[in-house]
């Protein structure tokens, strides 16, 4: 398994892929070999996906794979969740059409072990569970087949994969690692409801794969695979540090700015003239430290962030209406907030590349005095 | 008059005069000629003083001129305030002795009209209120024998006499003009009711004088003779500049913080390792803002701010205690906030003179949002 995280095989732009059908039926059986089931216990051997954490992420991207008919997919849930899920159904209200799973057609665990070997694994954890996450996948993980995606926030890469060798007493704990970056307003608004209220560009890219079992492009291939049959608009990630530092580019300014000010929404931010300055501000400073750190990893200037990632992500908030970024659901709602590797790892990067991070270290110091005062680790 | 504000005679350092005596009865009568009165209305040729504005500050100060015995003082009050003080008394509780004023003594009024000229004003009003100055004041000035103090926070002078030159129709309004500034917590507990939990130090500096009546040294001497019969201790600023940039120094971190944490006490602030760090860093782009304005005005290096000014400030915070900052306590009761004099004003002037303050940028955005979402102006 190569160590170097944050992988880049050809710096070609990032290019979207915008599926042409949205049917709420399975219209798709793939045949290409990389989605082809390695499994023997999969229903009608379609490839196996474990949803392993199904709140307003993993929900939702789950629910748009079962969806397709493709897959045998397995949500892990606990709690409240997990109760009302299987009883009543999962329930997904989407501006991209709605998705009722029934009860009956539910698989729903709490326990991986029950669940066994799996042929995707995707985490949608927030990263302030990071360290839950081995013993939630090892289960599901069979070293040369288990491709593992984790839709997360945060710098969350160097760390993941020091925890998953741990776990698994060696390297070769999968067959690829993937970053996957959700461009999406959802949130969970009960057990077993989650809605989606705007946008949903998957963006993913590798952070490590073991080279004797799958070349790069045939991971890539995976991935665009898994998603083909879906109605998730998806984009590969050359590199999947610019993507996590592309997610950054969000995250920093809208999730930082809407704790910093005490709770409020997106539209709070982009409408009023001090704040949106203050969010474009944290942008430059995050596209500094971003672009200095993939020179710092080798990466060329075509890889780097520039105005035009800024003014996507400017435009995409002022499309977004009054959103509650998950930071600002999980400060309002005093639940541990996700500080580390979303805050503190990228001004600590910053930090140690020399790069200067003002405005964004004071709204950092603040929500980490936030995180103190409220015990919400 | 002297038509430069922040004058300095001779580059002293600034001393602090500790009286010695802290009697509640009246001991000292003033015999230097710029405290004896030129008001034929004197109750037995007192000094009158107008305290305009009875709050936490005015109220405090106020209180101790009247507990001198040496002053015919009368306190501008309105509402609440004015009813409460005038049926019950007004009551200053203290940790350098309690004053009590009972209404057959205290000389409130609402109308300055109903007061006439005196030889004192002391304003004591948020500087949101600054445009209410000149009708509250200009009642009560005799252009060649009114000295008027404005103990208040923030950079307020260049604006200030220009509203009262405008009001007075000329240049001439007052003999002379003086920055006060109040390291002192206190806080108004209800009406007729101030607390003064911690500190009280008292500098000011002159701002303009009318140099055909008084010599610079008559006003330093009139504003020390002022103080003396009263148990405040007080220092004297060779350059209001200088002091108004060291008031700064601590209304910028505390105050700032206080409020962009969403409404925090003064002990959160010094105890959290990162906030406490932030105010550090805010104090450090302070003395490089008001040691380049220093300079632009052509003061001397021997008065400018620095790291003892910066550990004074720390000192005196890490024994404040829960203390509730005025821009907190209007923030938290959802009054008007004193945005501009305080924050924006020393923000812009630092940017003019290409002083990079981007901490406290970012908190002064922030206030400034707070401000604009709440209508607290």
């Amino acid at each position: 398994m190569a160590t170097i995280a944050f992988r880049s095989t050809t710096p070609t732009s990032l290019s979207i892929i915008r599926h042409a059908f949205r049917s709420k039926s399975p219209r798709f059986q793939s045949t290409s070999s990389s989605l082809s089931s390695l499994s023997d216990d999969g229903d009608n051997k379609r490839p196996s996906i474990a949803i392993v954490g199904s709140g307003a992420v993993g929900g939702y991207y789950g629910a748009r794979l079962w969806e397709s008919g493709s897959y045998d997919v397995k949500f892990q849930m606990r709690g409240e969740n997990l109760k009302k899920s299987t009883s009543d159904g999962f329930v997904v209200t989407s501006i991209d059409g709605d998705i009722f799973i029934p009860p009956d057609q539910l698989q729903a665990f709490e326990d991986p072990n029950d669940v066994g070997p799996v042929d995707w694994v995707v985490v949608c954890l927030k990263s302030s569970s990071l360290s839950d996450i081995p013993d939630l996948v090892y289960p599901l993980l069979e070293s040369k087949r288990t491709r593992i995606l984790t839709i997360m926030n945060g710098l969350i890469e160097e760390d993941l994969i020091q925890l998953l060798k741990e776990r698994a007493g060696g390297e070769e704990f999968c067959a690829a690692l993937y970053g996957g970056m959700a461009l999406v307003c959802s949130n969970r608004t009960g057990p077993g409801t989650v809605d989606h209220s705007f946008a949903g560009l998957l963006s993913g890219g590798l952070a490590i794969s073991q080279e004797r079992v799958f070349t790069d492009e045939e991971n890539q291939q995976a991935f665009q695979d898994l998603w083909a049959p879906t109605s998730i608009d998806i984009a590969y990630e050359q590199s999947l540090l610019a993507g996590r530092w592309r997610k950054c580019l969000w995250n920093l300014p809208f999730n930082g700015i809407s704790v910093a000010m005490g709770g409020i929404t997106v539209d709070k931010i982009v409408n009023d003239s001090g704040l949106r300055q203050l969010a474009n501000i944290i942008m430059d400073e995050t596209v500094s430290a971003a672009n200095a750190d993939m020179a710092a990893h080798g990466f060329g200037k075509e890889m780097y962030l520039d105005d035009a990632d800024k003014k996507k992500m400017m435009d995409l908030s002022d499309n977004m209406g009054p959103y509650r970024t998950s930071t600002m659901i999980d400060f309002v709602e005093g639940r541990p907030l996700e500080v580390n590797y979303l805050f503190t790892k990228p001004v600590e990067r910053a930090r140690a590349l020399g790069v200067c991070v003002p405005h964004l270290d004071t709204l950092v110091t603040q929500i980490e005095a936030y995180q103190r005062f409220g015990n919400l680790k």
